[in-house]
This record gives structure tokens, C-alpha cells and sequence, in this order.
């Protein structure tokens, strides 16, 4: 059985592309007292871009946090208070900011028609009902969430997406000019995001020949922007997150997501450090890849934190490993139905002791 | 000003997943007495795959011919037949086979729900409703049909596409088996359709890094199935033709379409070898691309007919003339906003008189 999966039904690509929003919004305003709800990232409260968020007066503006990754109680919390807002719900929700920030979007665009709360539909196909009208605007490039069946939160008992066709969006803008002004470190994690994501897809199991165009371009695009750099890396690390993202569409990610999704629960490291982390000590399994990457973070001049776990407690290095081994598909893909055989509760240990 | 595309809503990629075909109309199938258009080739007519298509007693089935290119006279026949055929529109209208009849397909699906003749709405934007739901299933790749937003018809001034985002697909099916049995030479042809508009999407004024990312890497896939060949060329071309489309949505074809059109619309010469033809005597503006087409032609043996237009009527001539220099933006994307001082009805003939 192949999946039959649900792709973004606009794209608008270009530099200022910004600009043409409101024109989108407008065909969405139908009634005359609904409104839109934007979720933006609070590292633009009070930047030039604020100024250019086509908010009308009945709009709803929420500057979201992201310090630390997105929880399902905070997804909960900003799904009342867009319910409080209003006797109705909003026509549009749109997201404007990093992976954390788009999966924030979706999350609440599903959970405004779906009851319960969000942690409740982390697993795959949970959701019942279409979402609200979504819109995704990434202003960082490399986690892919951007085109991802998949909303990634942190619930009570474990890190996994809400992943459903109703999760993708509506709508993508993508304008290379929004991620101009990223740090180095940060615009380094998340391009590493699609780097790894790319490599662990095309090292699993459960490629095939869409999936694998998509990785190998998007990898081919990193190269260009990690090892050559130029003018136009902003336009290509835009494009290679989105192909990444395609790209795991029909497959998987693997061993070092898992391991990262350990990491992000149990330390609160951010998803693009924590996958470098991982990444670094993963050389039995992705040889080349580890290699290449050493070179990129040479490139950058880019260093990673050491020794990380060296004294962490017994009790939280297993709940790491609870995390990571509930991941089976990624597990699956990585090492293919026998992978129990091989990555044992002791050998995760032993990898999470090495970062 | 960007454009904002429609993408094709749902696509399954994968060998055997026609068989999923039943599944996913099932899901459209509302009304009782409601009815599918299948429009199959007709070289499918005695074939293995006619037992396989989901066929219920209430649906009609249409074989297709495409022996010459789509007409747009017999596109409003065969809108006219299903109109005839009930009391209502089908629920569906599934295209199975090469370019021409997805073409056909969008095309029927395009006029159930807009009044006149086909040949109206060639052009740009000249759509006013929505389609019926239709699915493309190809059966040879390479036009890149299954994901674009023109329909291209031989109307009776013109050949000319039906450029909408009311003209992209709702549902493709990309199943590379189907495109097992397809002979060499029309494999060879079709696939160059492909490489070849890449080629002029690249060298294109109208490039930006999303069109440029999905032409570079289906001329990649190319160049694996056309140089170095292998046993899984039929899912590699197939994604090829998927990436090729995508990359056409931000830019255009150029001097190679443009002249083809030509000789399609006046000699009846299909549109992929129509192609092969008019690139052949290229080397002017595609150079490297010459080069390597001549390599692949070498590696395929393929043999391209010559000295087409050695007897030609003045009439023809200028006629093909005529409908060459109707392509405006295919001139300037390939020679900028000046291309009339370049491109003389004089310089045309003379490339028209080397074919």
C-alpha cells in the first residue's frame, strides 16, 4: 500500500513575496465579521516586519514563544484563547516564523475543530476533522515543516508528531528575503535539520524514487550552501528545506532524529542543536554524511557542545532512551523489522553517553 | 508579482499503486446514481490494463485517440458525449495515458463546468470555474502533463495550451510499472520532452531558484536514465517528467517549444519528437544541451528524420511561422523583453529551413 498523500495546495515563491499576503488573506475574508488569527514568532515584536503583517482591525495578532519547543498545554492554551476571542472561529490561522512556530500553526488550526486536547492526537492519522484554513510563512529554512504531514509538540509523556494529511497546510509563502537576517548559528542548526533529515532518508529502508529525488536534491542544495555559500543561499537553503520536507514524505527519518527526540524532551534541546549532537557521534551508522557535515561545520566555523550527559542522572538518561525507543518507524526505517535485535536499550546508553 | 500556484492536490507515487485506483474513487463516489469518465488511450483497448481499471456498471469509458495531437474540436465532441451520456456531470474524470490524453483530460474536466468551445479558452487565465474533479494517470513520462497547468490543444488558428490553476490535476497516480511497455523511440521522444524543456527553463530570463532546483535535478534524472540507464530508469524518468513540470510552474519553456509548435500545428509532427527536431538545430542558443542530446541520441540509437522542411510550401511556412511567433513569452523568457529585434520572421525561417 503506498500513501496517497495531501500536498500543499498553493505555493507562492519569491524574494518579497511577503508583500502579497493581504491580497491572499483577502480572498479568505468572506464574512464580514470574521477575522484571521496570526501566530508570529516574538522575536519580531519589534522588528520592521511587524509593520508588515496585513492585520486588520478585527485580526487577532498572538506573538508566540519559542524558547523553549512547543508543548501540547501551550498549543491548548492559545486554541482557548482564539476561542475566547471570538463567538466563531477564525477563517485563517498563519504561522510566521521557524519550524516551531509553523508547527505551533497547524497544531491550533487542527485543534480548533478537533475536541480534546492536542496531546491526545500525537500518533499517526488521530485527527478527524479538516483544520481551519492554515497558512505557513517560514522565516528560517531547514526543518521542512513547512511542506511535513506533521506537527511536532512535547506532551506530557513523550516528543511525536500530530501526523495527518489535515496537518499540511493551505497555503506556503516562501520569500527567501524573510530569512536574510538569521544568525549564523542558528541558520547553521536548522540547515543541518534538512542536511540530516536528507541523509537519514536516503539511508533507510523505506525509500523510494520520489522520496530519494527529493533528498538527493535537497542535500546537493545544502552542499552549494554550507561549502560554496554565495548570493543566492538564502533563495537555495528556502528550497532545500522544502524538498526535504517533500522528500520524507515517502520515507523516513532515522537513528539520529531518535536520538535527538531524546534529547529535546528529557534537556529541552532545541531540535537543530540536538540532531547536530546526535549527528556528531553517529559515525558507525552514517559514515560519509558524518564526514561531510564535520566539513560544513569546519566551514562555518561552527563548534558543538561536548560531554553533554557526562553527569546526567540515571533516571533521566532512561526516560531519553523511553523516548527515543518509542519511535519505532524511525528505528524501522534506519535498521530495517529486525532493528530490536540490534539497538538495545543498552546500545542507545551508549550513544547518548558519547554526546 | 509572484505567482501563487495551485499544486496537484493529492498524489500516490509507487509500483502497483494503480491498484489503489478503486480505493481512492470510492472516496468520491457520493451519490448513487452518479457516474466516472475514464478517458484511456485507445492503444490500452486490448490490453492487461483494461481489466484492471475500476470500472463500476453506471461509469463511462471513452478510448481515447491521440494518434495526432489533441484537437480542441475533439475535445468539445467528447464533452458533448459525456453531457449526452446523463442527466448530470460525472463525479469524476479520470485521464489514463501519455501527454495528449491527460491533456484530454484536463481539458473535458475544464469544459463540463465552463460554457463554448475549448478554443476559447486558450490563452492565459480565461477560466472562469472550477473543474470537475480529475485525476491524470500516466502512462509514459516525460511531458510533465501530469502536473502543469496548461492543457496544450491544436485549436483551428492555433496550438495553443488552456493556461489555468483550474486546469492542474486533483489527484495524480504515478505508477511507474505502467510505463513498462512503452517502445524506445517514443520512450526516447517523451523523455526528451522533459530534458528538453528543463534545458530551456534553465537557460530562461524567467529563473528563480525554485524553478531552477526542480529543472536541475530532473535533468540529473536525465542523464541516469538517458546515459547510464538501469533497472529502475521507469521510476527515475517518472520522477523526472513530476520534477520537469514543477520546474516549468516558475518559468517557461523557450526557442525549442516555440519552433515545435510550428511544426506541430502545421505538418501534424508530434510534440516530442517535434521537439528532438527543432533542438537538433539549436546549437546556437542551447549549445552544451546539444551536445549532450546528441550523446544520449548516440547511447539510445535513435536516428532523427532529416530535411523535413526541404519541400515545403511558402504557405506552411509562414503559417509555421505565424504560430511560433504567437508564443510571446517563450521568446522572451529565452532572449529577454528585446527578442523581436533577434528573433526576425527571417532568422525563424532560416531555422525552420535546417530541420
Amino acid at each position: 500500500m503506498n500513501r496517497n498523500f495531501k500536498n500543499v495546495s498553493h505555493i507562492i515563491f519569491g524574494r518579497g513575496c511577503f508583500d502579497q499576503l493581504d491580497e491572499i488573506l483577502a480572498k479568505k475574508r468572506q464574512v464580514l465579521d470574521s477575522f484571521m488569527l496570526f501566530l508570529v514568532d516574538d522575536v519580531f515584536s519589534q522588528s520592521a516586519l511587524r509593520e508588515r503583517i496585513p492585520l486588520k482591525a478585527q485580526d487577532l495578532l498572538i506573538w508566540v514563544n519559542v524558547d523553549e519547543e512547543p508543548k501540547t498545554v501551550y498549543v491548548d492554551e492559545l486554541t482557548q484563547r482564539t476561542k475566547d476571542f471570538s463567538g466563531h472561529l477564525p477563517e485563517g490561522v498563519i504561522g510566521i516564523g521557524g519550524g516551531s512556530t509553523m508547527d505551533i500553526a497547524k497544531a491550533i488550526s487542527l485543534m480548533l475543530t478537533n475536541p480534546g486536547s492536542s496531546a491526545d492526537y500525537q500518533g499517526w492519522d488521530l485527527i478527524k476533522n479538516p483544520a481551519v484554513y492554515h497558512v505557513g510563512i517560514p522565516t528560517l529554512s531547514g526543518t521542512g515543516a513547512e511542506v511535513s504531514h506533521t506537527t511536532v509538540l512535547n506532551g506530557p509523556e513523550k516528543k511525536l508528531g500530530i501526523n495527518s494529511n489535515y496537518t499540511v497546510f493551505d497555503q506556503i509563502l516562501l520569500d527567501p528575503e524573510l530569512t536574510s537576517g538569521v544568525p549564523a548559528e542558528q541558520h547553521f542548526y536548522t540547515g543541518m535539520d534538512c542536511y540530516i533529515h536528507s541523509v537519514e532518508s536516503l539511508n533507510g529502508t523505506y525509500l523510494n524514487a520520489f522520496a530519494r529525488s527529493y533528498g538527493e536534491k535537497a542535500i546537493d542544495l545544502c552542499r552549494e550552501v554550507f561549502l560554496d555559500g554565495g548570493s543566492d543561499s538564502d533563495d537555495k537553503m528556502m528550497m532545500a528545506s522544502y524538498f526535504g520536507g517533500m522528500g520524507i514524505t515517502y520515507s523516513q527519518v532515522g537513528i539520529c532524529h531518535a536520538l535527538s527526540y531524546g534529547l529535546s524532551f528529557v534537556l529541552g534541546i532545541h531540535h537543530g542543536i540536538g540532531n547536530c549532537i546526535a549527528l556528531h557521534c553517529l559515525e558507525e551508522y552514517y559514515s560519509e554524511s558524518v564526514s561531510e557535515f564535520h566539513s560544513m561545520m569546519e566551514k562555518r566555523e561552527i563548534t558543538l557542545p561536548q560531554n553533554l550527559l557526562a553527569d546526567i542522572d540515571t533516571d533521566k538518561l532512561e526516560k531519553m532512551i523511553d523516548v527515543a525507543l518509542l519511535l519505532e518507524p524511525l528505528w524501522e526505517n534506519a535498521l530495517g523489522t529486525n532493528w530490536r535485535r540490534v539497538m538495545t536499550r543498552e546500545k542507545i546508553k551508549e550513544l547518548y553517553l558519547g554526546m
